[in-house]
């Protein structure tokens, strides 16, 4: 433990509510609690053991601001690892405010942004990436995004990394053993079983590299383009998709003015929509700019979802255009998923839908009266929620431990490419070494002022 | 105790932080938290101590929500009285969210506006008005108002109000006692102790109407006229009153289009600046309207600040319209305090103020360079800052109780009058049934189904 001063902060939402937390960590988090509490029953907080709470006043000398309840966590068993009290008082911001202000006049101090966790980790009470994830698990806002992150932060993935490293950091030693008697020529490692091991972490260090995909599209919401004239029901279909759903529905402004997402979470994913123009065949200059885009959208996009009015496919020659756009779609994206969606089906008689669908693969529904809109809702979740996620394997979700991973693999490839040409041991042992080093960066026995100040102030001050 | 079913409600204020605090409280709700929490100890939470805190993990079946702490109260050691528990849980909405609704598919009913309080208050923990002091300190964001609030949350307001009435209830069984002894025409309750105690609560209770203008003030803030032309810098100087305060500056639109107040706190009091244009002499009919409408926020106002330019006051016939003006206001108003601010100081020379200052009683401050500001404070904050709230009196905020205690005083004052009237005992009786049944009001000891729908109606939800 690093003897450290005390940093207090709110640790509850800002505004005003029916209570509010105020949070004091350091070695007197405890005694400053006590200069400012009386407990109704004269109980002395310094001797009280830990995790408990008590009933009292805040006081500043003679003036009582507020009845509290004070928690007492003592070192090493508390969130940071320090000593900690946590103050539970009527919410106004007013009172938070002045409670805040004592401490601070008792001589505590403001905690910078994620101070507390920052902490935590400097005692061992988390290693860095799941300092990371308590950041991660606050801001996310659906099942899949908390889901990664509680695992992260529960170390199922620095678990893994750290294991490997383990394995890796006796190999090194041997080989480093190898030097120091270079005289004598003798293989300490066993080459064979080094082997086996770089090809294991070659292969774990590729699962997790490709993850990262899976991670950004779950982290940031899988974006989905809606190929759609303006008046097939766009906005209708996103109203229905909405629908009974808990749901953030944010406008973003898009890289060209006229493209507007909205996000909203399917099945506990987030996804993006990206509205387009259609991509009809024109030699009108300003349509083939609108056709560009149109494809720019499509590139971005997951998953393509082509929206069409059905009421427009009675009609034999629209059908047959509409069956040229979407060959044309399949044929610039042979791999992306395409969802052709009928729209208005309550328009048509059963006659009309079975003459469609014996000239395309189409699902109808109405988006008005919130028919087939749950069977689109498990399309679109049946091209995403496969594989990592579903089968609970660890997911990277992070561009620093993305960028750390990819450094390692470079590393251990070489090591691997060392091993295979009888590259000689003191410089295959540098290579290591290297790998090491950004398997360290990950979990955090590798750090700096700087990346640590660089992770820690995108926290909110208070956690 | 009423056996009542568990509710449970985000007790923190809502959006994203640090942590959140989901209440549950009910006859089950220690059973309900167990049945969603693992402690990482595996201890059983309902075989732990009141008042005690627990690391552990929200589970819904194999599914780990959180990492939380559950803290444990048991009936009757909790605010509401009855068993709750509160889980401290990482702070995104969607970790909120999902406890809560876990909480309510395990039997817990979503807690209604103020529903923990009134379970309080019908559990005997707080008294009605101790309770409405609740919502009241949670709103309060001054000193003044905090102070207040603070008071009555403690039963300086009830316990006055209920030792009178222990004193009344005494004399009215006495009374009583006597209609039971009618014929022998004899008299229990000394004449002149009652006539004494009838004087002392009138007193009291008349202490306590009065207060209720200061306390409306403190609560709703002081209401100061600005009398000055649009170019003397008014916004200016408000931005200097402003300066180096935690204030609350927010635009309500007054009763007429025209008038914007402006609201800041100074030395812990709330402050409402009314702009109004000036009251010279005029026979434009529009300006005239003009001078009316001034007049109609003076008679609002509190204290009337005069601002002037200072420049204008180095002409000598300016100085004596000023002069002219200045006497309209105190003809007018002669006991509301009126304050001659002359601003811009810092555009004239010595001489020229000493001049002016031979003339007039003014302030002269330079808002844009701040100084003078604080003594102008000083003034206003003396105005107002005296009496009660120094003394540390109760002060009554609370329409509801200023209306029963008008009831009240009515009553006494019928008694009074029926006891030097020698009015039968069986009519003075009825009448000190009606001013106890209106002390009871404010404690809550008489009470309905609709009064407590009204004043809980207001809380917040967790609350």
């Amino acid at each position: 433990m690093i003897s450290q001063d005390s940093i207090v902060a709110l640790a509850t939402p800002s505004g005003a509510g029916a209570i509010a937390v105020v949070r004091i960590s350091g070695e007197d988090a405890i005694l400053l609690g006590a200069s400012i509490f009386k407990s109704v029953k004269n109980k002395e907080i310094t001797k009280q053991k830990s995790h408990t709470l008590h009933l009292g006043h805040i006081v500043d000398g003679d003036k009582t601001l507020d009845e509290v309840l004070l928690s007492v966590f003592k070192s090493p068993n508390s969130y940071t690892g320090e000593n900690v009290v946590e103050i539970s008082c009527h919410g106004s911001t007013y009172i938070q405010q002045q409670i805040i202000q004592l401490i601070l006049r008792k001589g505590g101090r403001m905690a910078n942004p994620g101070e507390f966790t920052l902490r935590a980790f400097l005692n061992g009470k988390l290693d860095l990436s799941q300092a990371e994830a308590v950041a991660d698990l606050i801001s996310s806002d659906n099942e899949a995004s908390h889901q990664i992150a509680m695992q992260q932060m529960r170390g199922g993935f620095s678990n893994e990394i750290a294991r490997l490293r383990e394995e890796l950091l006796n190999f090194a030693s041997l080989i480093e053993l190898e030097l120091d008697f270079a005289e004598e020529d003798v293989e300490f490692a066993d080459r064979t079983q080094f082997y086996e091991l770089l090809n294991r972490i070659e292969f774990v260090l590729k699962r997790l590299i490709d993850s990262f995909a899976v991670g950004n599209v779950i982290k940031n919401g899988i974006p989905v383009a809606i190929v759609g004239e303006p008046n097939v029901g766009k906005s209708t279909l996103l109203n229905a998709l909405l629908n009974e759903e808990r749901a953030i529905v944010s406008e973003i402004a898009g890289t060209t003015r006229d493209t507007i997402e909205d996000e909203l979470v399917i099945g506990g994913m987030s996804f993006r929509f990206i509205d387009t123009a259609g991509i009809r065949e024109t030699e009108d200059v300003v349509e083939s700019i609108g056709i560009r885009k149109t494809f720019e959208k499509i590139d971005q996009a997951q998953v393509v979802v082509y929206l069409i009015d059905n009421g427009q496919l009675i009609v034999d020659k629209e059908l047959q255009k509409i069956k040229i756009e979407i060959e044309k779609i399949k044929n610039q994206y042979p791999l992306k998923p395409l969802i052709v969606v009928g729209n208005k089906a309550d328009k048509l008689t059963n006659a009309e839908l079975s003459i469609i669908n014996s000239q395309l693969s189409i699902l109808h529904i109405s988006a008005k009266q919130n028919t087939g809109v749950d069977l689109l809702k498990d399309k679109l979740l049946s091209f995403v929620n496969t594989g990592a996620l579903r089968n609970n394997e660890t997911i990277v979700t992070n561009t620093r431990h993305y960028d750390s991973l990819l450094k390692a693999l470079e590393e251990i490839q070489k090591v691997n490419h060392g091993l295979q040409t009888n590259l000689a041991s003191d410089l295959m042992a540098i290579d290591i070494r290297q790998a090491l080093y950004h398997f360290g960066e990950i979990t955090g026995q590798v750090t700096n002022d700087e990346l640590l100040g660089n992770i820690f102030m995108n926290f909110c001050i208070g956690k």
